[in-house]
């Protein structure tokens, strides 16, 4: 074998943020480094870091010297060709982006919520002024769904996407279903293990899956994603008994974050859903990912993998920069540029069509399920099945599930049955998707 | 919107083959042609397709102008860009292929057997002439394996790969798992269903796999691989009463295909293993593919799809045939080269561990189980469970695991036993995986 390597141009990358994900990224290119440079024909080297407080013990060592807490050394050093912006949030990192591509930098980010808000002023940008601008690890860790949709299944039209994109909702899932943990102890549980941080809002909220699917609704579909407009139920609502009487009814309860294409819109929305228990996605335990696709020319995909985590979302970093620098060495960066050339509307949470599943407490007597049903029928909700759990003190706690139907006349049904005289309490409904292509 | 469509260049292809590939990439390509131009800024046009009878009806209308007979009305065009081969097997598609090649055209293929014999040499000259040459669609349809290797797990160093990458074979294990079918039956069935062609050798006997496996190492551990040096073992000794007896250990039967890298060298096979339930890949039923990694840095991740098909592969094809064209609008041809930089040796069988299944008949008096045991021992395989099974006529039909165990002393010890007099009949044995990953 030759050794061309003195041959090879010098591509010098910049770090903004080293903490969980910078340091995976390091690792990741600095671990596997001559089979790296090889593939990519160039010689890496790491410039300059900007941390927040250089004295912090770090996962990896690196040259002190590498380090500043003035990001404008990474941005602004005419050396540096990569800036790879790691840091996380929309200020400051959004200004320090900005201020890279104005110098001409290109520009790796694993930012989701950056790009969910902004990414389609960054990507023009970047595309007018030519430069690479990768965002892989921004959704799902290690899981290349972005390049997927962006490359592989291009030719496709997609029809939708069902996602576990959050590993610490799924964690508290998973443990409340097989160990029958609350969800209080489950969370505890995800800390302990650190698949959750310390203040998990965004996660449990569902904020984290909507940022998310936001991104890949924008990439599917060709359009940004407003993501104000897509709802988001987190996991306030899902009881233990929910989550034992779906299994009877042959279902888990996921997080599903969730694109489809309806018509000249597009349905994207986060929220519990039951999930048929011989669905791909049932199968996709503890902190894992999956994202199910449904495209015209594929049928049915499966990426699944590590969602979060340093050398995960490492991975998708390190990968970023690789084929940045392949661009930067042939010339052709900007080559896979913004595709959002249209404007689709998102389809507001009331006209969603899904299933439903409800647990609601009633008055333990003759001709009360049939006046429970007959509210269903009365809003234009047709129901799939029925069935009698604990009864006492003259309470009968009864769970429903119905076909599917557009939400507003579920929520209006669901809003008739709580006001009636026989009815003591609708204990809870969720989503149920049954049809995932 | 502006309409930039009268900027954009054209860009001629020209197809050899318009079978189920060849017509699936064509539909692909035709029924969403404006947005795909709109991703790639770029017009495409089929000009001229070669085929083997003109007469023969097809799925898709395309003028009869564009057929032809003599392929080097396609690679000798010189207003064709890209040459998409889609006729399959060797000769004469890799004249073609360097014809085409030496015209300066890119070259998209789905030719698993042409690549895993004859990639590198093909490969090199592309690079040579810095032209595209792009072979998704050979490897498990219309999953983005290829693409994932090279470019989204780049920074990986890969531990490990274990593909379900045969529909054919796949559906036939699950049928006679689910349903209890004979081999027979399964693969009349799997006929009858189009999942498998009127002669299924190399389906069956795990060529076709061999191929997939032999492309995906080469990939994963930068290394050609001698397709000859391929252990491949198909469906011929797996037996019904196996299959069951798997279930009941908590298995079931997977033709695999497997790379795993072994210091210097690799070890590629492929042959059917018993698979924990608990696995995701024992979730992969009837025709789909799945291919499970084991990177450095991304941890497990699994790729779930359609592994052949009209469509699904004509996705992958109509992919690379966008990735080309991207790349010829950018000058930016030949960009992803071949990574074969080092050369590996494949561990040889006998060399290689994992553990074993066996079923044995013998003699049903006390002592004999303590002998079978005692040859296993001394053969250096250690046990890991024993189950006797149907005992009639002093007959015991018993079934062992083993642990990992080199797969010589394995053999050695199964010749012992056969030859006991204690033994009526080793009935069969079959490896197992169990852990991957």
């Amino acid at each position: 074998m030759t050794d061309h390597s003195h041959d090879w141009p010098l591509v010098r990358l910049g770090f903004i943020g080293f903490g969980i994900v910078g340091t995976g990224a390091y690792r990741v290119l600095d671990e596997n480094l001559p089979a790296i440079q090889q593939k990519i024909g160039a010689r890496l080297e790491v410039k300059r870091i900007c941390v927040r407080s250089p004295e912090k013990p770090r996962p990896v060592q690196v040259d002190s010297a590498l380090l500043t807490t003035d990001a404008h050394e990474v941005t602004d050093d005419p050396e540096i060709d990569v800036v790879c912006e790691l840091m996380g949030g929309v200020e400051p990192a959004r200004s320090y982006i900005l201020r890279a591509l104005e110098k001409g930098k290109h520009v790796v980010t694993a930012n989701k919520e950056l790009i969910a808000r902004q990414g389609h002023g960054l990507l023009s940008l970047a595309a007018q002024k030519r430069l690479d601008f990768q965002f892989e690890g921004s959704v799902a860790g290690g899981i290349p769904i972005i390049n997927t949709l962006k490359v592989a299944l291009a030719a496709n039209r997609i029809e939708s996407l069902f996602g576990i994109v959050n590993g610490t909702t799924n964690y508290i899932l998973t443990r409340m279903g097989a160990a029958g943990l609350t969800f209080a102890d489950a969370l505890a549980e995800a800390q302990a293990q650190g698949f959750a941080e310390a203040d998990p809002t965004s996660d449990v909220y569902g904020y984290d899956a909507a940022y998310k699917i936001a991104i890949l609704a924008s990439i599917a579909f060709q359009s940004t994603v407003n993501i104000e407009e897509v709802f988001c139920e987190g996991l306030q609502r899902v009881d233990e008994p929910d989550i034992r009487y779906a299994r009877e009814l042959g279902f888990c309860i996921k997080l599903l974050a969730i694109a489809r294409a309806r018509g000249d819109r597009m349905d994207v929305r986060v929220h519990p859903a039951l999930v048929p228990l011989d669905h791909p996605l049932a199968s996709v335990a503890n902190e894992f990912n999956a994202v199910f696709i449904k495209g015209s020319a594929v049928g049915e995909l499966m990426l699944f993998g590590r969602g979060a985590g340093s050398l995960p979302t490492g991975s998708a970093v390190a990968g970023d920069i690789m084929e940045t620098v392949r661009n930067v060495v042939r010339g052709s960066t900007g080559r896979v540029a913004c595709t959002c050339f249209t404007r689709k509307e998102v389809v507001p949470i009331a006209e969603v069509e899904t299933g439903y599943y409800a647990r609601i407490r009633v008055e333990d007597r003759p001709g009360v399920l049939a006046e429970v049903a007959r509210l269903f029928g009365a809003n234009g909700v047709s129901l799939e099945s029925v069935l009698q759990k604990a009864s006492h003190a003259d309470v009968a706690e009864i769970v429903w599930t119905t076909h599917r139907a557009p939400e507003a006349r579920f929520r209006a049904a669901i809003e008739a049955i709580s006001q009636s005289p026989v009815v003591h309490e609708v204990c809870n409904w969720i989503r149920v998707e049954e049809e995932m292509g």
